[in-house]
């Protein structure tokens, strides 16, 4: 799987006829960890561009590509084409029926899918009950301010408007639904320094930080059922410091805590269910981002995840799903890449997964057509 | 003062005939800070060698003399020559009957007494009632491994035998007996790493250590009197730190906390009692220096009492008396140099205080001699 391997000084070619297995060594094979995604997103746009039938649009390295069809319903397909930083596992290997290389799983796999069905629909091979949008897109694996859909979101709200999004984040080829919001919040506590050999005349407030932690370890997280959905939240401490020197008492301790919420909470009610957690500590939000409502109840997102495999479960878990779902877009994310293996070294995807995914979402796709406009 | 400001290129020159104040200045215009002492050093051993009824040894930039008077019992004094980095605080400068200057307090000043009562014994001015010893050592203000005393301690322990040290350490005046011991440990708590989205995969570190703090904030410290003196112990978290990512449950936390303890424990029940307090929690000694019992209760150090101002206090702080109390040593700490004010850009020392000082220390080594066997 590695004849096509990236060439690192020209530009990369890929053949969109080529099988979902193949599309995805020969992505892998292209580097693009986060900020480098120029030539990947070249070689997406070449390929694209090949069908008169869409539409195709530029911003930055965000391409995008739209039929024009007419159908009642529109359904993004939407993924992110960097990775975490290679980890030595480039070029692309196939061994025991798996593709192995880095972003095999998250989420060139994924990328790839969208490809095969913008090749079937583009040649006209797939005719799709309803009009499509692909967005492939840059920065996802590192921080919002730079993601490619967030910016789109922001500039260009008008590229997103669909009535599904499906997000082809690895999931195990399972249908999950929604996903939960993340605030980082950091409580700071005070003390008043001291020699340690005359600690009596400091305030120690390492020390003081005690009833914050026994708080972390006594609280139990709630599971929140949002449109028949479980989501299971939680609350952690995930730094902590403080310390001057061996021989100082410690006027100042850290912690930074991480909650994951249900989608029945904003933002803001998460942060007033912190702020009541820790009454009486100084505490102040370092980021956050919205949870996502399922969004299920609607009947285009009833019929993929009818035809995507019948079940669906809470994404446990924040994804870009959640832009979608500030637009009022019902979002879910499906692909087969195994979130267990994102961000390894070992990362690989199942070569029988990702055809069996294909399948389900061409079905899905293809479902209904019969009574289409078309 | 500062017309002896130090030539940085050339020796510097002392001259004992000078008052302590003085002397002080000149002590302080030669920068001295710890591992560069040798200009200090030779400026100490070429004024002190004048003085052919003393006998004077180099080893290293300790400089050691001693008077063979054939006196029943033998005082040290002693005192360390560096100090920590300049702050801005040279030349010195003489400012409302206080002198400034890096070192004043710690221990420039002290030394300066060292200095004026060799001059006194040395040119037969002053007939002491014990013999001397003058011990002038560099690296105090670093690791125990450099420190001057400590190796002279360990290979020339003969060099430290006496009846009685008295260490020119900063006390404000006040006589302090022994001193507390200081033992650092870590306590290593473990966790299992988990992605914060499904924290109920991991076990966090930080929570675990919750009970740690606990038992440190709900620490009572034992005052413990030893030979009519009074110690306070301590036991504190000095340093705090965990965390591996902002989306990530934590794997560790370490914990490292400073036991202070007094003369009535060794080490090893300190270590002991350590344990005892964070039993069930992994602890490693980290480094550890003994406690000094005050061994007030031989006739000499009741003398040196008496005369230097009645009054005895513990010492709640590590010196290196614990070096001659290792020895069997009674040792004092006493100096003009105020403790709070050591290690400060605004470090200074009040002369009036250097000026008692010197008198009630020539009126101890006088006392008695009139008994003496000279």
């Amino acid at each position: 799987m590695t004849t096509t391997a990236a060439q690192p000084s020209g530009p990369a070619v890929l053949k969109l006829s080529r099988s979902a297995a193949q599309l995805t060594a020969d992505l892998v094979d292209i580097e693009s960890v986060s900020g480098d995604e120029a030539r990947i997103a070249d070689a997406v746009e070449a390929a694209v561009g090949r069908h008169a039938s869409l539409s195709v649009r530029r911003l930055g390295n965000v391409v995008i590509a739209r039929t024009e069809l007419g159908r009642p319903e529109r359904v993004v397909l939407a993924g992110h084409l960097d990775t975490v930083p290679i980890a030595g596992n480039l070029p692309s290997r196939l061994a025991e029926g798996r593709l192995h290389g880095c972003g095999a799983s998250d989420m060139k796999s994924g990328v790839a899918l969208q490809l095969r069905v913008l090749e079937l629909v583009g040649s006209g091979t797939l005719k799709p009950a309803v009009d499509l949008t692909w967005l492939f897109y840059d920065c996802e694996e590192v921080e919002a301010a730079r993601n490619g859909l967030n910016r789109v979101a922001a500039e260009h709200p008008d590229v997103l408007r669909a009535d599904l999004a499906i997000l082809l984040e690895p999931t195990n080829g399972a249908v999950e639904g929604g996903c939960q919001g993340t605030m980082r919040a950091q409580l700071s506590i005070a003390g008043v320094r001291a020699h340690s050999a005359r600690s009596w005349l400091g305030s120690n407030a390492i020390h003081a930080a005690a009833p914050v932690l026994q708080r972390l370890a006594d609280y139990r997280a709630r599971e929140v059922e949002v449109e028949g959905l479980t989501y299971r939240e939680g609350l952690n401490a995930v730094f902590i410091e403080g310390g001057v020197a061996g021989n100082v008492i410690p006027d100042g301790c850290l912690i930074t805590v991480n909650y994951r919420f249900a989608p029945d909470r904003s933002e803001a009610e998460a942060e007033a269910h912190l702020r009541s957690v820790f009454s009486g500590f100084e505490l102040a939000v370092l980021d956050s981002a919205p949870a996502a409502r399922p969004g299920l109840d609607r009947p285009l997102a009833q019929r993929a995840v009818a035809a995507l495999g019948g079940e669906v479960a809470a994404k446990l878990g924040w994804t870009d799903v959640a832009r979608f779902s500030a637009l009022g877009i019902p979002a879910l994310n499906f692909s087969p890449g195994d979130p267990n293996l994102a961000h390894r070294a070992d990362e690989s995807v199942e070569l029988a997964q990702l055809e069996r995914c294909e399948q389900l979402l061409l079905g899905f796709l293809r479902s209904g057509s019969e009574s289409g406009t078309n």
